[in-house]
């Protein structure tokens, strides 16, 4: 069986290690950090017989010929983190992939047509605030302008472009579909959710993704000061704020959908100042895109309301509102629809599942949705592609603590390669 | 009359100047051009005849001789700002009380005793967060070293102590009253607050300071992925404080209080990710005591329910709660009592308004209670002082709109000398 050299090198693939696989990671897209896994995926895909191109926005495709010419299947994710993340959120994709390069090479397995190994960059969205982002410009739904413009979070003045350039990963190849077909997406991805390990299920045979959007929501006050200024003459942003944060989670949940906000910067920060700007993000998720809408709909309208002293569900008190006097703004950051994948792959998932587990296949697969993006949310837009999902420990996924067993990630490069070489073979 | 070449001095004085009066002033306490206001502050009572002594904490006092020794009755404010602040908020009392040097020695005016004018350290409490720190030391409210080790906010690593090294202003006369001694302080500030120009009054005669307390509260909930964790699996510590925030205003509204929140910085800050750390300041006041405990007693209850997910009237859903797995902990970082000023310095504010308004008198002051603190607050824990107030456009401070009319600054500055002359005869 390949399962036993597979576990062990993919548990040490989780690179770089410093100590245990139980620690974090950090490493922002294409910061000094990613840098150096990019060379890493570079080397190694190389010394393992590939052919390397890199995009205008980074991503980095390597491909091992097969017996004759055509679009390959690739199976790939990314290598970016979030800035407290874990060691397998779509680092386990990528060297679950390189794995597969691996083994074919030491198994002289021939395939009939090239498959590819991808590293896609900024798949988090974190540094760069918007999620897929390169995925999204290879398959034609963002302008490539828009990916380079974009600028990193918290204030910097580092755009998509000039860190690709500084970084030495800003390649020639037009970034699209068109200059770099593929045959299929297959992606290997830690469940990110508490599903797969509450059944004791193996993996998650992936048909589709949720919808989310993500916004930017900028509240203006007034600054003043915080013991003259009577709660009638104040227009005070962040509790307005804090009222629509209160009431998107409301919303939200009325609705069995998903809303948070993860960054938050008010001006002028002082104790004794009521801030008089606030800016926070707001992501909204559900199965459903005209769920995510209702959401979105009800939020704005409230949010409007709350900046205007008009009372919104027993938030607001009547009379006393410090907030009353506010202004709303109301920005789209990224939209990514729900999306189905395709037939096609999810039988090869389930095959390759059933190579593996035969008669206990019923037990151990979960046909799942995901809740969180991939860069597979884009390329099925060109290309049919299918996911596959292994369990993580309490579903803790963005946080350091984020955990999957060496022989859960075994299993999930087991099937990956598997649905590869069904694909291959149809 | 002294007030028309009064009135152009203090005007042109809320230094340094960048064109029209009306624009604002960032001057946190112990920068670089804190540092140059201090130089002008110095070279300008030394050319003034005065000798000048700083202390430990920067506090910079210049002393007019009298005609017979004994402890002075000093005037004086502050010359640092908010970060976007105005031109008027302490600079005034300041520039003022250099007006009365220049006007003793123009009109060959010799007191009893001497007079002096201070200006006080961070008094505003904006960069490094204790808001009259500095004269709390002097009064021996506030141990020095507590001051010195203070650090500024938004997580720089500068001190009180590095700072006032760093400028120079680190002076070697300890910074207590037993060495520094006071007759009486007054302090003439733009009231900050509508009351006056509503009224349509030239004067505050200010018997008092409504009481206030600062917190940092911090909520640690856990980070993890916005898409994939069930809101009942979440510790959102960015929800539990946006209904914290909500609360503590509620709270203050159903008391006659006050509550605001200035700054609030998250973690990790990435739009995917849940925060699981937020931290926010809480400023409370009101004119009693009793009613800033009972709103600090309220809200410390409400916030440990609304982190263990138990409804706080009406703010929570029930069942639904993404915040509910949160701990909080509670900071106290100042206590600033409410107070009386001194009858007598009262009495020396009243007659000096009546020697400028005669009959108008009682139409023109009104004695009323200061909503925000002042140096006074500490200096009257150890000698007499009271407090001039003038009107502001609006009631606007701590914002760079702030604006007290030329006239009425001179007004005020008219009544300050006045009300230590007054005193001086005592
Ligand atoms: N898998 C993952 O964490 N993707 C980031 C995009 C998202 O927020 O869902
Ligand atoms: N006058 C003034 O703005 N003082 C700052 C201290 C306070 O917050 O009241």
């Amino acid at each position: 069986s390949l399962t036993s050299g597979t576990q062990e090198r993919v548990a040490r693939a989780n690179w770089p290690s410093r100590g245990e696989t139980e620690t974090g990671m950090s490493r922002l897209a294409l910061s000094d950090t990613d840098k150096q896994a990019r060379d890493w995926f570079v080397d190694t895909c190389e010394s393992l017989g590939c052919e390397v191109t890199i995009d205008e926005m980074g991503n980095t495709f390597a491909v091992r010929p097969g017996l004759k010419d055509g679009p390959p299947t690739f199976a790939g994710s990314h290598l970016d983190t979030q800035p407290t993340g874990g060691r397998y959120d779509g680092i386990l994709g990528v060297t679950a992939a390189v794995e597969m390069l691996r083994v074919l090479n030491d198994n002289w397995i021939e395939t009939t047509y090239p498959v590819g190994v991808v590293n896609w960059t900024n798949e988090e969205g974190a540094r760069f605030p918007i999620s897929m982002v390169a995925s999204g410009v290879w398959a034609g739904e963002i302008p490539l302008a828009t990916a380079h413009n974009l600028q990193e979070v918290g204030g910097g003045t580092a755009t998509m472009k000039s860190e690709l350039q500084r970084i030495g990963y800003l390649g020639s190849k037009p970034a699209t579909h068109k200059d770099i077909p593929m045959a299929a997406h297959f992606e290997l991805h830690i469940e990110q959710g508490p599903i797969l390990e509450a059944e004791h299920r193996k993996v998650g045979v992936v048909k589709g993704v949720q919808a989310y959007r993500w916004f930017t929501v900028t509240v203006s006050g007034r600054d003043c000061h915080t013991g003259t200024t009577s709660f009638a003459h104040r227009a005070d942003a962040m509790l307005a704020a804090s009222r629509m944060i209160v009431f998107s989670h409301r919303a939200a949940s009325a609705r069995g959908a998903l809303a948070s906000t993860g960054i938050l910067t008010l001006k002028p920060g002082s104790t004794n100042t009521v801030p008089g700007l606030v800016k926070f993000s707001l992501d909204i998720r559900a199965p459903k895109d005209e769920t995510v809408q209702e959401v979105e709909d009800a939020c704005k309208q409230a949010f409007m309301n709350i900046a205007n002293g008009i009372n919104v569900a027993g938030l607001l008190e009547g009379g006393t509102e410090s907030d009353r006097h506010c202004t709303v703004e109301w920005k789209t950051d990224s939209v990514s629809p729900a999306i189905n994948f395709h037939h096609d792959c999810i039988q090869c998932v389930k095959d390759a599942s059933e190579d593996l587990f035969a008669e206990k296949t019923e037990n151990l697969t979960k046909i799942m949705v995901s809740g969180a993006g991939h860069d597979s949310v884009y390329t099925s837009k060109r290309v049919p592609t299918s996911m596959i999902f292994v369990p993580c420990r309490d579903g803790v996924s963005h946080n350091p603590a984020e955990y999957s067993t060496p022989e859960d990630c075994a299993i999930g490069a087991q099937v990956l390669m598997g649905a590869v070489l069904h694909y291959d073979r149809l």
